[in-house]
């Protein structure tokens, strides 16, 4: 009996030590969209040294704080930003509601479809656009607006549900470095409620993990019952200098690792690399116009122009799309 | 051999079925601070029937969201708010930097050590007192002052360190809470960057899950290197409706559970009662004169009237810490 219980205690270690192997094996290809290569194995180098205990750049698991841009970082930003076609779409389902917008610009131009002329008026025409489409209902009116529209609008270009855009490249970082201890974190520019009803489905990131712009809201009582309103008045804007100010007022810790694609992420990137021990920066550079877009310091939207001198300067990653990335979208895995 | 497989399986199922057992008989007194009673019935009926698989109450643990007001509910709030008490030591630490001050309302009053006469001048007085002692530093040089300030501190009737006039029964129920899947926040009037520096240490309560009042802050280069500048200027206050406001801004999913002790609360319990399915609403009524204090419908600090009565015609949980606590502080423990 003794020999025997010896002998299932020998093989007990020893599958355990092979699952062990295994796992190592499976963690190192954790991210089989990114092709080998120095980006690759900078994002696998820091998390091994941030994770790996004993080593002078270990990081406790609290602190394994890593934010994440969307637009152009985790989905595409192409021809527009996504909310904007939100928007657009929104002011037509409205119009029958405002017969005054025919007279009216930009909402006039929008409902003859010249979207050009009617976002020529700039970022007032912008915020009208947004005010009048994304104010004055409850919140929960709002999300469910939002996934009806997700559940539906399709990219103009690839026919594809704005939610299979994403990048499966940043899908599997984004598994990988929670499966390391990270807490994961969007930082973007977008609107919070706009990104909330979708990003635990899509990112696995929950709603108390996503910061972004917002415009005020009030809570009141409507016969009776709690609600929350949208007021058409700005609250926040988390973009540039104030993605730091969002990261240190809605997360209140400095990330070790950041991941942004334009100029609106370089304040992020430079607060999350400032902080003390180990940190990574990562800039989603859009090389690739047949699988996705080309673009960077010329672009209207999302222009990468001094975040990527800075990448240079101190060093940090920047994933050149087209030659980084097995697969672009999650709809070409499927 | 293959016998002896067997048994040694049997043993295991035997050995893992007691184990559970215990495990079971251990979460039943996951509460050992809090005498039997409806009370505590009702907290351990509530998250048992949103925790047990196939109760129509179930709830996913992604939104087992709980939040927690801080000051008399988590920690003690007499004389005066514990933040108050950190504003006026400040008053006197910065003064040689502020002669002005001795000229000055509320300023004169308070390095005279008439506090009452300071705060005399109300909100606007308060409000002042608050801008001089928490703005103009960077957001790491307060975390420390906030640090320092709590590890020599004394409160004036116990002379315990603030952090320890902290609620054991509270401290179970957190960890209890979690231990169920819960995720456990903090929604207090009180400044988030006041709580942040302690609340992972004394409540498990990590930054990112610590909704507060807030001053704006600016993100900007002081000699290239990056800084968060706080600034004399309220942000938002996380009070009254102010707290589904902010339950909404930061959490962005409406809680199913939600703890007071005043009527800076009703609109986050009433908030959180609202919500479809299993909900559970509690109130702290400090009815302790000896161990802690008595207060409520006029108390200046933490009154609690129309939150009472609304938790009576509601049947909300109230505790009365005189016959609910067996321990009131976590000091009294050791």
């Amino acid at each position: 009996m003794k020999v025997k219980l010896v002998l299932l205690c020998v093989l007990t270690f020893v599958f355990a030590s092979i699952y062990n192997d295994l796992a190592v094996a499976q963690a190192t290809d954790a991210l089989p969209s990114w092709n080998d290569g120095k980006t690759k194995q900078s994002i696998l180098a820091f998390v091994e040294k941030v994770t790996t205990k004993g080593s002078p750049d270990f990081v406790p698991p609290a602190e394994r704080i890593a934010t994440f841009d969307n637009d152009g970082t985790l989905w595409a930003e192409q021809p527009m930003y996504f909310q904007l076609f939100f928007a657009l779409d929104r002011v037509k389902a409205l119009a029958p509601k405002h017969p005054e917008w025919n007279g009216k610009e930009p909402f006039a131009s929008l409902l003859k479809g010249e979207v050009k002329s009617a976002l020529a008026g700039g970022d007032k025409a912008i915020l009208e656009i947004v005010m009048a489409t994304h104010a004055g209902m409850t919140t929960e009116e709002f999300q469910q607006t939002v996934k009806d529209w997700l559940a539906s609008a399709k990219h103009p270009k690839s026919g594809r549900l704005y939610t299979e855009m994403v990048y499966q490249p940043m899908i599997e970082l984004l598994a990988y470095l929670r499966s390391q201890g990270f807490k994961t974190f969007i930082v973007s520019g977008g609107g919070v409620e706009f990104m909330r009803p979708w990003t635990e489905r899509v990112y696995g990131i929950p709603p108390e993990q996503v910061v972004g712009s917002s415009i005020k809201t009030k809570f009141e009582l409507r016969n009776g019952k709690p609600a929350i309103v949208r007021l058409p008045e700005i609250n926040f804007i988390d973009d540039k200098a104030g993605k730091p100010v969002g990261i240190n007022q809605y997360i209140g810790r400095r990330p070790i690792a950041a991941f942004g694609n334009s100029d609106g992420d370089l304040q992020m990137l430079q607060w999350t690399t400032a902080g003390a021990g180990a940190r990574f920066a990562l800039i989603v550079h859009h090389t690739d116009a047949e699988r996705e877009w080309a673009y960077d310091r010329k672009s209207l939207v999302g222009r990468l122009d001094k975040a990527l001198e800075e990448a240079k300067a101190k060093g940090w990653t920047v994933v050149d799309m087209k030659n980084d990335w097995k697969t672009v979208f999650t709809f070409e895995k499927k």
